[in-house]
């Protein structure tokens, strides 16, 4: 691979390594109740590995995953139909904190890098959040922060990348969003060194903003009592949750597909959730209020 | 399609429409809490419909669900690349039973028949039981009661069945089997009026051969105690439930894809379920007999 693509494979893997490091110590301050991730190391048999990072029962995480990797190999046979078999190297940070508390969403965030012996390269990411109840200032603080670090690079950036993060995180069989959403990219390459250390740039800073967007959040709520029934409703919501991931999140179905880790990659999954048949919240509750906002994606921010 | 075709559509409507009322109206007996079976009868918008019946917070089952249902009409994409468009019918019974004691297995039985407008026609089923502890004279009793059932019709039944439930409840990305089995068949097939019938008494004596395989093993274990450490293995082993479900089972995917009542398809799913990062139970546990069990297919009763 040439040396551009080296030194662009070095610089991700390091900046989400760092990443991970700066967001968990962030979030065990966070949590406050002296819990500490546990942190394992793991090689990957065809090539490179990872670290992952688990905080469980802790006062404000429930459950707290992650991962950081960085792999390479044979591409998989999906992507593999050229005659000389390609080779693939991918790092990326990964995400999903479910907060005790039905008051504070459950928040994931991905950020990575792909490159393929064929020259190919891009990144992809974003972040969104789950809520239980909606709340609208959370909505607009998370949107605001994640449209100020896009319309640094680029004005175009939030509103596409907020349209996809509502298209890609939509339960179809449920015809709901999974959340209220946030940002999404994929694919996103660069045609010459400038360009590619532009995209970098994007990249990190997008990466930088989860904990200012998410960590507000988390404070305004963390101390709000909450109900028996308000902690019910959250674990049926956690499974849609669920669902939503193992039918049809792509970085999932794909990690398990390709013989990936699972432990790393279902760390993703709630402590707990419920189902129950047909449940439908009364009119005018808070519960309806939120199954409409996910019925009904919404502009949270002034474009 | 021809009269022998539709006659059959009746035969197996009737079968499986009483059968929903036999295993519910037992089901309803051996709970014992009084608690009856809510009915739900709904349309499909696009030909036939069905009946949901659902148990929860029993004494015995903490969630169970028992469909009936017979639809019709366009055949979905996936089996239509034909110039013109192909007509099903679909009949079937499908339940799940989640008890709430970790001592009891959970069970799923599934039969069904499928016609296309072709004149394609199939019987398919099967029922199996993922138990939470390992108790060898439930399964040989289990296996044994099914090897009866399919002996009485054809010696090579049960061999065969028995092998392809072993393969088809498969958790690759565990390597693990989602329970100790029981038997799978799909795509069953007569060439004339005289093997139709026949096969029909085999699905029906099949079907009819689950609550006297599973009901003696509720029985025997009822009224056992359990601890909250027992229960809570259950909840871990019912997450993985819920990943051969979504990710893998056939019916689900088909279901959910083809714009299925999402409600009485993921009725399946249990109330609880549970997910801690990498568990690994003690050696020489009973969990991890389970566990061994899992991912080394037993012959239960002599072939």
């Amino acid at each position: 691979m040439a040396e551009l693509q080296a030194s662009m494979r070095i610089r991700a893997e390091e900046l989400f390594r760092t990443l991970q490091e700066e967001i968990t110590s962030a979030l065990e301050v966070l949590d406050g109740s002296g819990t500490k991730f546990f942190r394992e190391t793991w090689e990957r048999q065809h090539g490179g590995g990872g670290i992952t990072m688990v905080l469980a029962e802790g006062n404000v995480f429930e459950k707290a995953g992650v991962n950081f990797s960085a792999v390479h190999g044979d591409a998989p046979d999906s992507l593999n139909d050229a005659s000389v078999p390609l080779q693939f190297f991918a790092t990326g940070i990964s995400l999903v904190l479910h907060p005790r508390s039905p008051k504070i969403p459950t928040v994931h965030a991905n950020f990575r890098y792909f490159e393929q012996s064929d020259g190919a390269s891009w990144f992809g990411g974003g972040t969104d959040i789950t809520p239980y109840y909606l709340d609208v200032e959370d909505a607009v603080h998370f949107h605001q922060t994640l449209k100020t670090a896009c319309d640094k690079h680029d004005l175009t950036y939030y509103p596409r990348f907020k349209t996809w993060c509502d298209e890609y995180f939509f339960i179809r069989h449920r015809n709901e969003s999974r959340g209220i959403g946030g940002i999404f990219f994929d694919h996103l390459s660069a045609e010459n060194p400038a360009e590619s250390d532009q995209l970098f740039a994007f990249v990190a800073d997008a990466a930088r903003a989860f904990l200012p967007a998410y960590m507000p959040i988390v404070e305004r709520h963390k101390d709000e009592s909450y109900t028996e029934a308000e902690r019910h409703w959250q674990l049926l919501r956690r499974g849609r949750y669920v669902e939503f991931n193992l039918v049809y999140d792509r970085g999932t179905r794909f990690g398990l597909e390709t013989n990936g880790r699972t432990e790393s990659i279902l760390m993703s999954l709630p402590a707990v959730a419920r189902w129950e048949y047909d449940v439908h919240p009364a009119p005018g509750s808070p519960e309806a209020a939120l199954e409409e906002v996910l019925r009904h994606s919404r502009e949270w921010v002034r474009q």
